[in-house]
C-alpha cells in the first residue's frame, strides 16, 4: 500500500498552485504555495513542474486536482457523471504514473437543457462529506470565480449549478466603468447588504449596476460603498439563483474563509442558517480519503 | 443669428468623436472622425482639441454633445432633470464661449431609488421627436456601451434606465473565461435567437452565461455559436428589463444600425413591433434643432 510513504496533495488552478504534503497517518506535515498556475506552465513542462514539487515536499504519491485535469492542463480527465460521490471519482483517476501520478477529474452534470462542469470543488464537497463536516444530503454552496451550488444527495454529488459571480465581480473592478468607483472595502455591512437585498428581490442585475454609478455621479450614495453594494448585488443574485428549488435546513457554506463569510451573510439576509466550512480542510480531507481508495 | 453661418455638430465619445458641418440650411457637407475620444485628451488640451476641428471643418458656432460634458471631459454640464425636451436641454447648454462653442448637458432621472443618467443620447431622442421621426408619446430603445430605456411623453424624456448590456458583452468577450469561445460572427439568427428566448424568460444570467461554456466542453453546443447566443442572453434580458410596464404599441430603436437589428430582433421574438432610426440621422436633427433654439 502505497499511501504508507504518506502522500503529496495538489490543488492546482489557473493561476496559482497549492501542494502539501501528508504523513501517513493522515497529519500535514508540509506545505507550498505558488503562482505557477496551469497557464504559466507550456504544455510539454508539466513533468518538471511537478518534479518541483515532488524536490520541495518529497518523492511520494501525488494526486493532483483543478485545472491541471483540463484541455489547459497536463492532461484533460475527463468529466463524471452526477450522481458522483468519491468511488465515482477515484474509480476515474487519469494514472500519469500509475501508482505513483494521478489527476482528478471534474465531475458534469447534464439534464435537459442544463449543462455543468466543477473541477476542483469535488474533492472539497465530497471530502467534507466524508470527513463528516457535512450531512449526506445537503445543501453546499462553494463560492470562488464561479461559485457552485451542489445538491448532496445520499454523500453524491446530484446536481449543480455554476454562477459566475466571482468573474463578474473581478471584470467589474478591473475592466469596467465602475472600475474607478470600485476600490473599496468588501465586507458584510449596510452597503453590502443593501447590494444582497436588491439581488434577492430584483431581476434586473445588468441595470442595477449601472444604478451603482449613476447614484454616485448624482450625489445618492458615496464612492466607498460602491464596491460593497457591488458585491452584495451579485451575491444577492447568485444566492436567488441557489435557492431555486432548495431544500429547508442549514446551508453548507465551503471554500476560502473571506468568500464564505461574504456568502454567509447573504444567506442570513434571506432566511437561512449557514455552516462555513474551510475549503482547504475539506481539500485535504478529500485528498486523503481518495488516497485510500486508489493507492 | 450666428446659425445663419452654419454650424459644426460634434458627437464627442468616451473614446472616439466625429464632427459634422451643417450649412444654413441644413444640409450636411462634410463630416470627420477620429479616436480622440475624451481619455486621450488631456485636461488642459480640449481648446487645441476643438480647434483642430474647426481647422478641419470651418470656424463657425459649434455645439459638442457626448461624454465631452461629462467629469472625464472638457467642463462638466450639469445634468438636466427630466421632464426634459429640446427646451429644457437648449436653456442648460454650458457656454464654454458665449454663442460659439456649447457643451450640451446630460439628462438624469431620480425617482424615489432609481437614479440614472445618460450624455449624447439626449440629442438623438428629442432630435428625432423634433424631427418627427417619433410621435410625442413613445418608448425608445438606444443599444450601445450602456443602453437606454426612455419614455417620451409630450415630446419629453419622461424617465429613462439603462442597462449595461454592450460593456458587459465587451467584458466577457474581451477579458472572461468566454473571450476564446466568443471570437465568432453575433447576427440575428437561431442561435441569437435561443439565447433571446433564454434571456426573456429566465432571471438567471450570471449562471447561465457560465452554461455557455459548460455546454461547449460537454460538446452540447458548437464555438461558432457562443457570441450569438451570448449576445442574444444579454439582449433578451436586457429586453426583459426594458418592457417591464412598457406600454403597448410599436418602439422605436435608434442608434447604430447594426445595433438596432440586433434589439429589433429580439423585440421581435417578444412579439413587439419596432421602427428602426439612424441614430447619426437623429443625432444631426437634434443638433440642429437645438441651434434654432441658441444661435
Amino acid at each position: 500500500m502505497r499511501w504508507a510513504e504518506g502522500l503529496i496533495a495538489v490543488d492546482w488552478g489557473t493561476t496559482n498552485r497549492r501542494a502539501y504534503r501528508i504523513e501517513p497517518g493522515g497529519r500535514l506535515a508540509d506545505e507550498m504555495e505558488d503562482d505557477r498556475g496551469v497557464t504559466s506552465v507550456d504544455a510539454d513542462g508539466f513533468p518538471a513542474a511537478v518534479a518541483e514539487i515532488r524536490a520541495r515536499l518529497g518523492d511520494r504519491p501525488l494526486l493532483m486536482a483543478g485545472m491541471i485535469g483540463s484541455n489547459r492542463g497536463w492532461r484533460e480527465a475527463p468529466y463524471v457523471p452526477c450522481p458522483a460521490g468519491l468511488p465515482e471519482v477515484a474509480a476515474n483517476l487519469l494514472w500519469v504514473e500509475p501508482g505513483r501520478t494521478a489527476i482528478v477529474p471534474g465531475v458534469c452534470h447534464i439534464e435537459g437543457a442544463h449543462a455543468d462542469v466543477m473541477r476542483g470543488e469535488e474533492v472539497q464537497i465530497l471530502g467534507a462529506y466524508a470527513a463528516g463536516m457535512i450531512p449526506a444530503d445537503a445543501l453546499c454552496c462553494h463560492p470562488g470565480t464561479h461559485n457552485k451550488w451542489a445538491r448532496i444527495a445520499d454523500g453524491r454529488i446530484a446536481g449543480f449549478r455554476t454562477v459566475m459571480t466571482g468573474e463578474l465581480f473581478n471584470l467589474l473592478r478591473e475592466h469596467s466603468i465602475l472600475a474607478d468607483l470600485m476600490a473599496g472595502p468588501v465586507a458584510p455591512g449596510p452597503a453590502f447588504e443593501a447590494g444582497v437585498r436588491h439581488g434577492l428581490s430584483h431581476d434586473d442585475l445588468p441595470a442595477e449596476l449601472f444604478s451603482v454609478r449613476a447614484r454616485f455621479l448624482l450625489g445618492k450614495a458615496p464612492r466607498e460603498e460602491a464596491a460593497a453594494y457591488t458585491s452584495g448585488l451579485l451575491i444577492g443574485c447568485d444566492v436567488r439563483i441557489g435557492l431555486r428549488d432548495a431544500p429547508p435546513g442549514e446551508i453548507f457554506v465551503m471554500g476560502r474563509p473571506e468568500l464564505t463569510e461574504l456568502v454567509a451573510a447573504a444567506l442570513a439576509v434571506a432566511g437561512r442558517t449557514t455552516r462555513e466550512i474551510d475549503g482547504e480542510e475539506a481539500f485535504l480531507a478529500g485528498i486523503r480519503h481518495l488516497a485510500e481508495l486508489t493507492l
